[in-house]
């Protein structure tokens, strides 16, 4: 059977998340039930590269599956976008060798997280960013970014009761872009792996490093803590969107020397 | 008592449109409760500027209202936000003589309408754009867009079963700004006042004519058919925005000027 490869995009408001619950609507249960439309009653499992919780978005989120008859990618696409609902699209589709595994084939990956400084909740973005309406220094959280890169053990930034031990994980770009036409800031992270709510509760500590509540240098202190209630704040999921898989080194690296001259510029 | 304008933005999606209905959920009525719970059981009755269809989303709508009690603007805006859901926002909020009234002091309004040229349909732009995914020759559209400015007759862009008698309106300005990063066209009327769906109408027709379905010279025309059934598609109601209501003759002015210097930069 031909393994097909996935890009797809989503709006995550209204999905219990990636990953398939009895009775739940989550974007695998929705691919996998169209591709049992296309196989006529045939169950076709989906892997993700990674579980997005509900709420969280993607704009380049990544599966695979092994399909039971020989569909031209372009024809396959064109079936599954005609299945989807309008929340989300398959962005492409390709064959790829039975090696190929959406998780455990990652090199990399790139989260986004929109933050609206609006006042009040913007009525458009409730859905689409965090909302952080309090003051900010934007050069303390430029200070601090840096810190974020780097080999550490993230263990006060993951969300407590995970199975995964090893919670050392290796961020190559750490940035934030301000859109004060937007009123908003923009954090992108690419790293090796991420670990449960990590991007969230990163995005939590730099705003309140932004807001005074914590000195420049906490990035330091709380790699040493190895204590999830340090971290305290987790940005909500409205804001976070999971914009890019890596799977080999070369596409990896492209994209972190595209964000490092972007840093430079600054 | 005092009157109060309030300016507000809201996301039409979950509301059954401006106008209170029984048991629906409407603008008019969201803000009617929480002013009942500010008098404490008194009701109190909002008037729109313009009636928003369910879907359609505002930017600069305004309400005014008499409320019994001498509430600072600053704290009746506070209060009002607090009260409101997420998808409504009080941007503004002033008190004005007894003579003004939201809907017949206007001398003008203006509204966007957004149109998405994606493919497949933008997961995140569903409920926030119109939708037209075929080839367009943005030349000929610019080349209609001036039809639409003047003082026409426009029954043909009304939808039926109105009680409004007289379909002549002058529109000031029709532009069509191309947002290629985006893959969105945004058009914009400034008018003296708006027939029931006109604006969805006019978008419609101009997508046709864009597409080559119709001639460029399709407006004059249509001006005189005077028949609703020629313009036949009415582009969603997702992509329309009701941006600003004008109430002086030179805040209309400037807002007319401004445009007129886009259109002639393009």
């Amino acid at each position: 059977m031909p393994r097909y490869r996935l890009i797809l995009a989503y709006d995550g408001t209204k999905f219990h998340g990636f990953q398939s619950q009895p009775q739940l609507r989550t974007v695998q249960g929705t691919i996998e039930q169209a591709l049992v439309k296309m196989t006529k009653g045939r169950s076709v499992t989906v892997f993700g590269a990674g579980r997005t919780d509900a709420g969280v978005h993607a704009q380049g989120q990544v599966v695979h599956f092994n399909f039971p008859g020989n569909i031209p990618p372009r024809n396959m696409m064109l079936a599954l976008n005609s299945l989807m609902p309008l929340d989300v699209v398959i962005k492409d589709c390709t064959i790829v060798p039975e090696t190929f595994h959406a998780q455990f084939s990652t090199v990399g990956k790139r989260y986004g997280y929109r933050v609206s400084r609006t006042r009040f909740t913007d009525p458009f973005k409730r859905f689409y960013t965090g909302h952080y309406p309090y003051q900010l220094d934007l050069d303390r959280i430029r200070a601090a970014l840096p810190d974020v890169v780097g080999t550490h053990d993230f263990t006060s930034f993951a969300a407590s009761g995970g199975v995964i031990k090893n919670k050392v994980r290796t961020i190559y770009t750490a940035t934030m872009t301000d859109r004060p036409e937007e009123d908003e800031l923009y954090f992108e992270f690419i790293g090796n792996g991420f670990l449960y709510n990590m991007v969230r509760i990163l995005v939590g500590v730099l705003l309140e490093i932004g807001n005074d509540r914590r000195p420049v240098a906490e990035f330091p202190r709380l790699y040493a803590a190895k204590d999830r209630q340090e971290a305290r704040i987790t940005a909500p999921a409205s804001g976070l969107y999971l914009q890019e898989v890596y799977y080999t080194d070369a596409a990896l690296q492209a994209a972190v020397t595209a964000r490092q001259h972007t840093t430079a510029k600054d």
